[in-house]
């Protein structure tokens, strides 16, 4: 290999590995694809949402024509959810091109992105990719450390990686600190906060982070329709910011980024109150059922406003893989989170009544 | 505005033009959606397959899931199809992302990318968004001049843009030219082979890119769903590469960035030669019938292979516009091509034949 052809910090990235697919799974162990259980990359265990499979099959006799580059459907529903204006909005092909779109629009090479230890790998992925240098900034109780992390910003900092609830700890940050924080850090200097798993949080906790957007020119919130609203399979996000951020987004954006069938499922699946709350009440329950159970077991875990529980599987450096490689061959797909700096743990998405106690009680013949 | 967030290469980007469409021409023009003839994206005008449809229904009940980050069904296919493993192969939003990620990958800000003067916009663009210099070299009879370009190469050239059949104007590079070509560029310079039209090229002048693709370590060849097999609206396309340059490209590309409904689709699609076969025989008899027409009228146009012709509609620079304004009123979207330096021309997508029979009918009407 000449390693001529791309620039160093190219070569230099090892690339993301993904939730293994249940097919992948079955071929690799010879399992019977229909008795796998995965909970492994936080989709929504309902699925897709019958209004948006409606949806898809409504548009499908259009889908011969590019999509619209505009997005004016999901666009129109979103600045009415959201209260502003279309112009506010820059749609993604998943919130990972909405993370992607913001290090190549407002980050050069040799530059620094700021982001949290035990924070989602995509944020150390995307600045990788364009050559920036990612700042990464110690983390207190498995979350976030705000004043740290206005303490490391420097005068190369560009952009600075936020998420609540953070992904893969669950930990959320109380809005009166990211406020804070908001109004301490330079002005010239793009927030990102990663809500993609907003939907999740309890009534009680829940903010408003487009008064924020409203508020600050500099901030840019991402959302996903990946999670709670059950599309991941489709591919859709979307960033809030104010007109001069979204117009330099949608300048690097590819016109076509969001395909026709994912706009049409995201229109129905933003209108779908009933399976908001059904899947917002399924997590909710297992959550319960599944810290419970890790209580039972002594199994530690971090207190989780996700749909996913990080748990501490043994006390050596080999315990998550080794752990994970035996839940594997049970047909049990988790997250090993090794690349993440945390290999005693494992993170497992909440799943269906029957899918979290299948983990259970696998889990238990392998700690026993 | 304090443009204070961007790089100075971001902001002067001009975002991209996408074709309008039909619902947006439909609003602005106070027309009946269902009578507007949509001739402005090369789109297929057959639709999706068919059998593309029953891929996507078979799916939908596993979307909630993440799309396979690697694609291994559609790669099998795609392997098969080429003779090439899977490990040189690249899933890409569309061909256009392949182009974005080949910028991405291979070149670094202040560095070149070479392509000809009337070709796709879209590598200009990939250029300004990583703040490269696109160098543009000047066509012949609205084709490439592959020794011009050669010529052109510099020092800091790491990426060579080639379209064939090229858009918007349908010109033709016999495959032997190529060959010189790549036999005496550079091999460090990566050369991309944009193949978007590909089936539509008449059985007696296909060539075979898979062999130089063997033969070439630097040579990326690009292809798209979105033409002849129907799927505009789904978002899928492919790089052929040795597995140096596959392995580059694949660290900078999103992992989810081809969804699963898309996956499912183009594996149907690939597989459906009865399809495609029907589109190139409507697209054949509708080439004969517009570049007929123009001929009646005494129109220029230029010879095309692709699925599009481009016709000179008037001798003064407003012409393009004008006309195109017109055909609008008349609900006919063609393409304006400005842009491409080409404001006495309008490129004219080929339809099913009543689309060509309106287009024709209104042209006549309005170059009376």
């Amino acid at each position: 290999m000449s390693n001529q052809f791309a620039p160093e910090y190219i070569r230099a990235i090892a690339p993301y590995q993904a939730g293994k697919p249940i097919s992948e799974v079955a071929r690799e162990f010879g399992l019977d694809p229909q008795k796998i259980v995965k909970l492994a990359s936080n989709e929504n265990p309902c699925g897709m949402p019958p209004s948006a499979k409606q949806a898809v099959q409504h548009v499908l006799d259009e889908t011969g024509r590019y999509p619209d580059a505009n997005g004016f459907e999901l666009k129109k529903v979103l600045s009415e959810r959201y209260d502003v204006p279309q112009s506010w909005i820059t749609l993604g092909n998943g919130s990972n091109d909405i993370l992607d779109l913001a290090a190549r629009t407002f980050v050069q090479a040799g530059q620094s992105i700021l982001f949290s230890e035990y924070s989602f790998l995509v944020y150390a992925l995307v600045a990788k990719a364009i050559g920036a240098k990612g700042i990464q900034v110690p983390s207190v109780n498995f979350g976030h450390d705000l004043m740290a992390m206005l303490k490391a910003v420097r005068d190369d900092t560009r952009l600075i990686f936020i998420a609540n609830p953070n992904n893969p700890t669950g930990t959320f940050l109380q809005p009166v600190d990211i406020e804070t924080f908001l109004d301490k850090v330079p002005s010239n200097v793009v927030v990102v906060i990663d809500e993609a798993y907003n939907e999740y949080l309890d009534s009680s906790i829940q903010y408003d982070s487009t008064a924020w957007v409203k508020k600050y020119p500099n901030l840019l919130v991402s959302r996903t329709f990946s999670k709670a609203y059950g599309l991941a399979g489709l591919r859709v996000g979307f960033g809030l910011a104010q007109p001069e951020l979204t117009d330099l987004l949608n300048r690097v954006r590819q016109p076509f980024n969001v395909n026709a069938l994912a706009q049409a499922a995201a229109v129905a699946a933003l209108n779908d109150k009933t399976f908001l709350e059904k899947s917002a009440r399924i997590n909710a329950d297992g959550y319960r059922y599944l810290t419970g159970a890790f209580e039972e077991m002594g199994l530690e875990y971090v207190p989780s406003h996700g749909n996913f529980v990080l748990v501490r599987v043994g006390n050596d450096d080999g315990a998550g893989t080794r752990v994970n490689l035996e839940l594997l061959k049970k047909g049990i797909i988790v997250r090993p989170v090794n690349a993440y700096g945390l290999p005693k743990w494992l993170r497992v998405s909440i799943g269906l009544p029957e899918e979290n106690r299948a983990f259970v009680k696998a889990l238990k013949e392998i700690m026993a």
